[in-house]
This record gives structure tokens, C-alpha cells and sequence, in this order.
């Protein structure tokens, strides 16, 4: 196969487009693509402060090293969420990219923000833990963006994992996430007049255009050192089993999911708007009352963020366990 | 396993209800569920005549046996598609569960109504088989059914066919299709005033709460013999695929089917209804110029059906094909 471009050996070849590319051409085809995604969905402007989520893996080291090559004012963010070696790794590999790229890094770590790890959460709270970690992430990561002052807070969702989800909600109906999957959330504000303040930062997902095997290829042949492993706690998670459907239809049908996520935002996803504006305006945005941070409120009653219902559970279980030994003793 | 009824030994295990049941009460499950099916979605009335399309597979003679059962005023409609011996094997069983019954069959072919078989059509048209089939019954079962005299027309689409169905309309957001997949369609009227008669019958599923699983049960304890061989034709076919996708799921989560396709009547189908809509008030619905079959016209100047249309291409492919050799003869 030959590159596309300028017809010398292709090193990637990418069925869904029916063309091959040569390093530069694919690197160059890589940086067009999100390139391309920040425009169309009118992501960001160019003198936006970005703030990136940074998991140390291919994506949001490839989406950091573009958009850094595209000019942006772009700071990484690691959040260590205490997952033993694992954790340790990926946020030596992010700090490792900053250096060698002279970027800026904000680092901050679960235990130190809250007292508890994502194992610990898990069982703790009973929850699942890619439900706690997404949950912990979510708020860590606009706290982060709004008190350092950012414009956008920018993820390496790809191609696959937003079709991953966009199935999920498909399979599920869920019509008020539906209503929401797009690639670009505005900022949501809180309060008025002189009171309002931004709640909930913009929110925007460059890579939406590239797949996960692109954004390896992309991450592998700018000797981006970036962590293989897969985080340990994943194991069984529905989103993978979704991939692994959709992976199927793909492998005979090349583009099927590219189709499905364009086709859901061309056709489909303005069907939905009307789910989540409903969710929106039946709840009222409020100051989380253990917290602070803004919070949308559901029912009369609970005005704490669900993160901190979550991070109040866990506590109270640490305390139960601390003094449930002693206690056994004393009756002893 | 114990039947959730009575106790007893299970046969059958029916995971997404995460019950078991005896012979009888599986029977009378599955007989319910028909049942509901009809009553839910207002399918049709005790003293409807209805048509049910019997192809000799294990769904339509399961049908045909429940809506006997239930008391319903049901006639077969066996359509010889000339498949080669799977059309012969298909045609004999029906006719012996007909007699078996003493049930009425309709039997008709398309060779002698059209001049043309299944893979002829096909070969002919250079359509896909399984396109030039579904469009040829679609056609013949409507037709059948208005000359006839039927009320409406019973298909035996279980749920694995539906969700089937629903995920390739998903997957290609095919928006007007969506807005159409329901387990019940009304009847079409052409024409006004004294003018007005049934374009397209009313067309009901019943079998929507059953899965293959179930139909395949449920004919096998009832001793139907039916065809067990595929149509030697799908090979490929994109509708087995989604299947398959969908069936992997449904096997480490049960239910992911029926809550897929239950979701979809529930929360998701009257936000495309408009594209259904939209489609019918665009067009106009005129006797075609060839048959005098109702059809909907698209366009200014078309105003033979799409059945006739690809009759047409294939008569005259068929007619070049007789001319061609002879031409080469005497140019010789």
C-alpha cells in the first residue's frame, strides 16, 4: 500500500478512509483530524486556556503532544487516583512528556485532596469502581479547571470510546445522556447577575475524529512513551464488552463506527436535546452544601453534590472499620 | 431449575426472566405472551380476518399453532420463492401443518405470478438476495392479503429479528425506518371520499416478547416439524451479524435485548416518528402506472412501483439475455 498523499510506502493504513499514509502524511492526518474537530464543533478559541486531563496513556499524551504542536495554550493535568503500580507509572510517564516538551503539569493526587484511593472508594461505597473513578475524575478534574482559572477542560476521549458510550446509551434509551453526547458541552453558570459564576466548566473532546488504533499509531511513531497496561480495575467493564461488539462490525464493515457517531450527531441527537434541557430545568443549579462547588439539585431536600454523598459514605464506613476492631476487643 | 409455576422439573430456562418452566406452563408462557403482544399494541380484534405469512420456519408455524389456539381467524400464506430444494422442503411442511390443523393455506408462486425466482431476481438485478426478497414479499404479501379480502397481515418477527432490525437502523440512524419500526403498522388508505380504498393492509408481530430461543422451544415441544436449515441465500448477511453483536451481549447480560427494544417503543420511537411523517406528507400515494397497485410516488415522473420497476429491469435483463447469444450467432 501507498501513502495517499505522496504515493511513498504507507507505514498506517486506515480502512474506513480506504487509504494508507506514510509517517509524515499520517502525523500530518492525525493533527488535521483534531485539526478538523476543534473547528467544526467549534471547540475553543485559540487564546483559550486549556486545561488536558492526562492519564499517561496513548490519548491524552497524543492530544497533548497535537495540541501543543497546534499552538494551544494547553496545561496537562494528572490526577493520581492511588491504583498501586499502575497509578505510579502513568503519572511518572506524564511527568516524563511534560519535561521532555517543556509543558506545564498540574498534578494532584486523590489521597491527598480527599483521604481515600479508587480502590479504597470501591470498598468502601460498594460501588463499582470505574463508577466511583468516573465519578472522583468528573469533579476533580472541573474543581481543578475552575480554580486554576481555565476556559475549557479537554479530554482524549477517541473515536471508540465515544461510540462505546453512544452504544451504551443507545442500548439503554438513556435519552437524557443521549441528549448530551456531543463533542463540545458549553460552560453551565450558576447564580445571576453579579452573582453568576461558571458551575460547571466548558468541556471538549478533540479526538472524537481519530480511533483508538490511531491515536496508537500516532503516540508509537512520535516515540511517545505512554502507559500499555490497562488499568487493573477494568476488568468486565461493560464499555469494553461494548467495544468489542462494535469492533466486531467494524472488522467486516470498515467505518460502520464512524458512521454511528457522525450519523447519531447529523441525525439523531437534536431528537434528544429536549431529555437533558427537561433534566436541567426540572433541577435547579445550587451551591453543594458540604462542599461548596456548584451542584445540580434533584428534589427539595439534597443539596450535596453526589460526590460528596459518595466521599461522606466512604468516611463514614473508614470510621465504622477504625473503631469496629477496638470495639470487638473491648467486649472481649 | 424448578417451573416458576408449578414447581415441577424445568425444561426450559428463560434467563432474561430469570425463571424456569414445565412443559405446560412454558407452553401457556409463550401463549401469554402472544397474547399481550396483540392486546398491548392494539394488533388486531377477535373477528379480524387475518393473513399470516408462513414461510415453513420454526416462527411462522409457532404463530400459526398460538393464533389457532387462541381462537383467531388465521389463513397461511405460503409464497414459493423457487429457493431450490429449501423452497420444495419449506412448501411441503407448511402444507403438512396446514393439513395437520385442518388450517387454511393460501399458495402462491412467484415464478408463476412473475415469471422469475428468488435467484434470478437476483442474478438479473446484480441486488443483493436477500433485497430482492424482502421486496418481492412485502409486495406479494400485500397484495395477497387486499385481493383476498384480509383485515390485516401477521408476520412472525420474533424479538432476535427486531432488535435485529432496530441496532441496523441505529447503527445507520435511519431515521425514517426508525419512525416506522413499531410492532404494529395501520392500514394505508389511497384515495377520497368514495374513492378511498386500502393501499397497504395493516400489519401486525406478534411474536415481538419471544425470542428465537423461545419460538424454537415452543416448536419443538409442540412437535411442529419445521424447515431447521437456513435460506442457503444469507450467507453474509448484515442482519446475522447484528445478531451475533447483539447476541454477545445478551449473554453476559441478560435482558440487553428485550430492555434494547422495549426502550426504543418506550422512550425513543415517537421522536422519529416525524421523519416517518415527514417522508409520507412528501410524497404522494398513486396506483402505479404498471400494476395499479397503490404505491407511494417519489419524484414528479415515477409512478411505478419499486416491485415493478425491478420486475421491469429484470424482464428486459432476461430478454437481452435470450436476444444476446443469438446476435453473437449471426454476427459469426
Amino acid at each position: 500500500m501507498k501513502c495517499k498523499v505522496c504515493r511513498e510506502h504507507a507505514v498506517v493504513d486506515i480502512r474506513r478512509h480506504n487509504a494508507g499514509f506514510c509517517q509524515d502524511h499520517f502525523l500530518e492526518h492525525a493533527r488535521n483530524q483534531v485539526a478538523r474537530a476543534i473547528k467544526e464543533f467549534k471547540m475553543f478559541r485559540a487564546d483559550d486556556r486549556l486545561l488536558l486531563a492526562v492519564s499517561g496513556g496513548k490519548d491524552s499524551l497524543a492530544l497533548w503532544d497535537i495540541l501543543i504542536d497546534l499552538g494551544y495554550d494547553v496545561t496537562g493535568f494528572y490526577l493520581d487516583l492511588g491504583i498501586g503500580g499502575y497509578s505510579n507509572r502513568s503519572k511518572d510517564l506524564s511527568i516524563s512528556f511534560a519535561e521532555s516538551h517543556s509543558a506545564k503539569l498540574l498534578v494532584r493526587s486523590i489521597e491527598t485532596e480527599h483521604g481515600f484511593n479508587v480502590p479504597e472508594l470501591s470498598a468502601l461505597t460498594g460501588r463499582v469502581p470505574c463508577s466511583g473513578c468516573g465519578l472522583s475524575k468528573r469533579y476533580e478534574f472541573n474543581r481543578a479547571a475552575l480554580e486554576e482559572g481555565f476556559e475549557v477542560l479537554v479530554t482524549g476521549h477517541n473515536l471508540d470510546d465515544e461510540v462505546a458510550t453512544l452504544f451504551g446509551n443507545v442500548l439503554h434509551w438513556n435519552t437524557e445522556m443521549l441528549g448530551r453526547q456531543m463533542p463540545v458541552l458549553d460552560e453551565r453558570i450558576l447564580g445571576e447577575g453579579d452573582d453568576a459564576r461558571v458551575a460547571l466548566v466548558r468541556k471538549a473532546k478533540p479526538l472524537v475524529k481519530l480511533s483508538e488504533r490511531e491515536t496508537a499509531a500516532y503516540a508509537l511513531l512520535r516515540g511517545i512513551d505512554y502507559v500499555i497496561e490497562e488499568c487493573p480495575m477494568v476488568e468486565g467493564n461493560t464499555q469494553h464488552r461494548y467495544k468489542h461488539a462494535i469492533t466486531l462490525l467494524e472488522e467486516s464493515s470498515p467505518g460502520t463506527k464512524s458512521q454511528f457517531y457522525a450519523g447519531f450527531l447529523r441525525k439523531a441527537a437534536d431528537r434528544f436535546r429536549d431529555a437533558a434541557d427537561n433534566q436541567a430545568d426540572d433541577s435547579e443549579v445550587v451551591a453543594c452544601a458540604s462542599c461548596g462547588a456548584p451542584t445540580v439539585r434533584r428534589g427539595a431536600h439534597e443539596s450535596r453534590c453526589s460526590f460528596c454523598r459518595t466521599k461522606d459514605l466512604a468516611m463514614k464506613r473508614k470510621a465504622e472499620a477504625r473503631r469496629g476492631p477496638a470495639r470487638r476487643k473491648s467486649g472481649a
